[in-house]
């Protein structure tokens, strides 16, 4: 196929300046992966300096096509591009890795032209499937660009990907596999029977072309079809070498990971030019002048900001009336999809028990099911946040673990996800442990960064989603809770983040109880057991887990007399207690951690709160075992 | 095909037996998922009463086939096979998720029959894959069988156990789809296309069949050709109804996990009598006498027992000598390796830097690469370790986190799964944040009865691998480090899981230092610092966080007058610093807890542990503030 746009020896020629770049720079930081770079290198050019329509003045440009390489150890071939191109200089691409550089080892937002964090495999193509439907739905003409490693189609990040891709027609990605055959300690799953990879890609719904990775004409020739192609996704399989063009190098194990010691640098550069002469010896006819975006409108959308007051369910948030947070959690989504264009909500096919299916019959154009597959839906998140849009993501709060890497490197690429998990604790009852959100409170609380909220009635589930909305500096996080439990608050109070409520106090309390969620009413009825036996105690709701207000709970345990429950209806560990506890340390508290400490089974909530030891009754104890 | 065995009549009256039994049992708890019961009826009634060579009388039979549910909601289904065997009373099938009962909601181990905990879904396949290949290894003659739903195809999971099951070539491995169309809110990806399944399962490597899963014939033939395939993992696509054989439900949206109600109970039983009157009105010959198991002989496993002064390496181990804790776990797993058969590894393409190489390249056959896939590798690994092997699964620390949910399963499944993440911290240096294990404490701690070592030099390293093939009442992670770092402890000394060690103290101690892994060597740097300045601390090896010798560190933080630093290479949240606090927050002790509180980049170890200050000098720092 013709394209007169390609000008093929400039290409070769870019291609080999990157190779003699990127070596550089690795053995210059004296660690690196060279040689995944070499076998990139000619579709890496080919993007650079044919396909790619990007304004390099700015790299936020709504309207540039995007590139994510999600095989992120080869990132300096694309920072050997960007020096190419002139946006980086030389010293900065002789940076790389330095601890004062934003050319990290594996990219990160601390360079601006890096589109995502990756480093951890398999991730790359579900963040851009996120963009492709951020480009679809608001009519931006931008193309969407991911390269992989043949290694990480291992993964099953990326057949979640694949399929929700196919599924949504995304004609827009194009992916590129850098099949070069070796992985870090062995041969890829199909080694270079590349067809493989095409098979799968083509059962899955895309559009596929099988190349020889180090042919210009065939990168140029695949690259131009799948642009053209309408309707699917474009797949790319590119036959490559690892360490490309290097004698006893090229194909070879034991190079992975591996620089050239400064020593061997000249020789190794001396043999591209030698094997690459024609690319060596061309002269480019002048400056290279890169496409530009293409022309679009942009959407203004406005803040999302809700009023609780103005819901048209607002009589359902009356103090003493029930409903559960799970439910507010939808209310209030709903209302932030009337505020702004901007939020999305993606769900793995729960919407009708997260109650994202309120969002979803309004707004369906913005909804996203990415049936039963996690870690999809928060790569398909980060594409949307990291191209200004709001996502909220929910399923169950125990299947967020099936997306920890990817929340993980959410949090290392700053991005501000909005995650909801429903059905924590063993609260939900006969569906067991395997459904039961025990552990989510330390696995979101460990992301630098984070919110972790923890509302106990609809009035605070509905506010600290309006929090969340606004919350853009990382990831946020609430937890909502299966049953209907009572409105406690009145629609006025405010619930900042990093806040919390006193709920009970008085001068004569002798201990307090510190909790969140459901066991916040569990604490409200021990509360009424113990004045009754003429033990008065404060009641804290601690919705905001992380950021914890450590001033109001040491205050309030001071005040009290340094006496302290705090009660969970999750494991002890990372939880709420440890948390407490390790603001308390320094205070000679007396502290009890009232927590799931086995693993639960099925059963009545009531029966299962009352076996762990969380419900009022065991509060009760917990508080008299104190005095 | 004929089949001369099945009796079809026989498998009809006993899918419409089990259907109402499946209803009685959830219309009993008031809760559970009877329409998911009624599209997988006629195949599990197929497989229970044709395929499956078991012996009833005791489950852990280790020549019996193996039926694993990978949809365990629809677990009624297989308690009404159960009961309809004469293995489950009619009062145990009625107790279906009541407290006291062993029948949960989801299979979870206290009730024997159950293979494995499924419930989170996609995860099934993995651990029947783990099965099959520890036939294959010990050359037994069981076959394993793994029933999915259609939903939890959109699993990334279910993708990497098809690669690596057609790798293996594990033709003992059949697949069932029951593909009845309809998830919990929304139809499946692919609705009732069902050969799009099948295509994906053949690029994948398997053989398929595409059948009508209400028609006994076809489930039959399909069955016993898979029974007879070779060289290759089979997957029969059943086209189902949800709710089948009732009017109104059957294909219905709206009834996933809707018991009927104790009033429309009887009509509903009475529709399927009518519906499916052949099979109502048959009388059994005779009581069915299940196909046994097929004959085999048991390998004989000797206990996994190592000894450091036998090792071929044991001179590395010498006090002072440099050696990384990855590669001692290497040594002792090579050694383990050499002491039992029951001893496997597992890794993901990152041999050679977890150091499993040493045990793969001298046990190849017991060695499985399980390539870039770290859901598969746990789930791999929960299917060995339920068939009594002694799998230990390593990689990267932070890519473990793509497996909590996996590990999550594991625990709830009180699976002794080994687990062991390399290249933890920031001291990994200059590949940066995406490839440090910052957050795995955390992770692992949560897990019910999990042990949680982090060993600092190469002799406790090695040790503890053997306590962890010791340990067999839940999981056990070590934390290895990527730097080379001087033996501290001669061969003798023995490292129980739930100790530490005080490395310095004296009775002029004024403050004590806390730590584990690589900080030990900082701790030890600093108390020399200090020493110079007059200043005697305590320094504790905790290198046991979970559990965690509360008594010792109690007693050496009160003898040095409540002055405590602790020092993590690992995020605060969730971590050694945390688990410290909550054992000392009674005790009015001042502590300092040094962890990496920022997301880290790309730079030297030593720039890196100095900008967290968790280096000697911040250490140093920490301790004088503290006096």
């Amino acid at each position: 196929m013709e394209n007169s746009k390609s000008n093929l020896p400039l290409l070769e020629h870019k291609a080999l300046a990157m190779r003699i770049d990127a070596m550089r720079a690795t053995t210059q930081a004296a660690s690196g992966h060279p040689t995944s770079c070499l076998s990139a290198a000619d579709m890496v050019a080919a993007l650079f300096f044919y396909a790619l329509r990007y304004d390099y003045k700015n790299p936020k440009n709504p309207k540039n096509d995007r590139f994510i390489l999600s095989k992120g150890h080869a990132i300096p071939i694309v920072y050997a591009a960007l020096h190419q191109l002139g946006v980086i200089t030389e010293e900065l691409l002789l940076s790389l890795r330095d601890f004062d550089s934003p050319l990290e080892g594996h990219p990160t937002p601390r360079f601006a032209y890096n589109e995502a964090a990756t480093g951890s495999l398999g991730q790359g193509l579900a963040i851009g499937l996120g963009m492709a439907l951020n480009a679809k739905h608001d009519n931006l003409p931008y193309r969407t660009f991911v390269m992989m490693g043949d290694g990480e189609l291992a993964e099953g990040s990326v057949w979640e990907a694949a399929e929700l891709a196919s599924h949504a027609k995304a004609d827009n990605l194009i992916g590129l596999v850098d099949a070069n055959r070796l992985g870090q300690s062995d041969e890829a799953l199909h080694a270079h029977h590349v067809q493989r990879y095409a098979q799968k890609f083509e059962a899955f719904g895309f559009k596929t072309w099988v190349i020889d990775g180090h042919n210009m004409q065939a990168i140029v020739d695949a690259l131009t079809q799948a642009m053209a192609t309408t309707g699917q996704p474009s797949m790319i399989i590119a036959k490559t070498f690892k360490g490309y063009g290097l004698e006893g190098v090229q194909d070879s194990p034991g190079f992975h990971g591996k620089p050239f010691s400064k020593d061997e640098l000249p020789t190794r550069i001396a043999e591209l030019k030698t094997r690459f002469a024609a690319a060596a010896a061309y002269k480019p006819a002048g400056t290279f002048a890169p496409p530009q975006p293409a022309s679009a409108t942009l959407k203004k959308m406005a803040e999302p900001v809700i009023d609780i007051t103005k819901d048209q369910r607002a009589s359902e948030f009356t103090v003493g009336a029930k409903l559960s947070t799970r439910k507010a959690f939808g209310y209030a989504l709903q209302a932030l999809g009337k505020a702004s264009e901007a939020v999305f909500t993606l769900d793995a096919d729960v919407k009708n028990s997260t109650y994202t299916e309120f969002f979803a019959k309004q707004f369906p154009d913005r909804f996203i099911q990415c049936f039963i597959a996690e870690q999809n839906m928060v790569g398909v998140s980060t594409g949307l946040a990291l191209r200004g849009k709001i996502p909220f993501a929910a399923t169950f709060a125990c299947f967020l673990t099936r997306a920890h890497d990817q929340i993980r490197m959410a949090g290392i690429g700053r991005v501000p996800l909005r995650l909801s998990g429903s059905h924590v604790g063993v609260s939900i009852g006969q569906d067991g442990p395997s459904q039961m959100g025990l552990e989510d409170i330390g696995m979101m609380r460990s992301i630098p960064d984070s919110v972790v909220l923890w509302p106990s009635d609809g009035v605070s589930a509905y506010k600290l989603v309006g929090q969340m909305a606004g919350y853009d500096q990382g990831i946020s996080y609430m937890k909502t809770t299966r049953a209907d439990t009572p409105v406690l608050y009145a629609p006025h109070v405010t619930f900042p983040i990093g806040g919390c409520k006193i709920l009970r106090s008085s001068d004569a309390d002798r201990a307090c109880i510190i909790t969140a969620g459901i066991t916040v009413h569990e604490a409200l009825a021990a509360y009424e057991m113990l004045k009754k036996q003429g033990i008065l105690v404060a009641v804290v709701d601690l919705y905001s887990i992380k950021p914890l207000d450590e001033k109001t709970i040491r205050q309030v345990a001071v005040a009290v007399g340094k006496k302290v429950v705090t009660v969970e209806d999750h494991y002890p560990e990372g939880g709420l207690g440890e948390a407490v506890a390790a603001t308390l340390v320094g205070e000679q508290v007396c502290l009890r951690r009232l927590a799931v400490t086995q693993i639960p089974h099925s059963g009545s909530p009531e029966r299962l709160l009352a076996w762990a030891g969380i419900n009022a009754d065991g509060i009760v104890q917990a508080v008299k075992a104190l005095l």
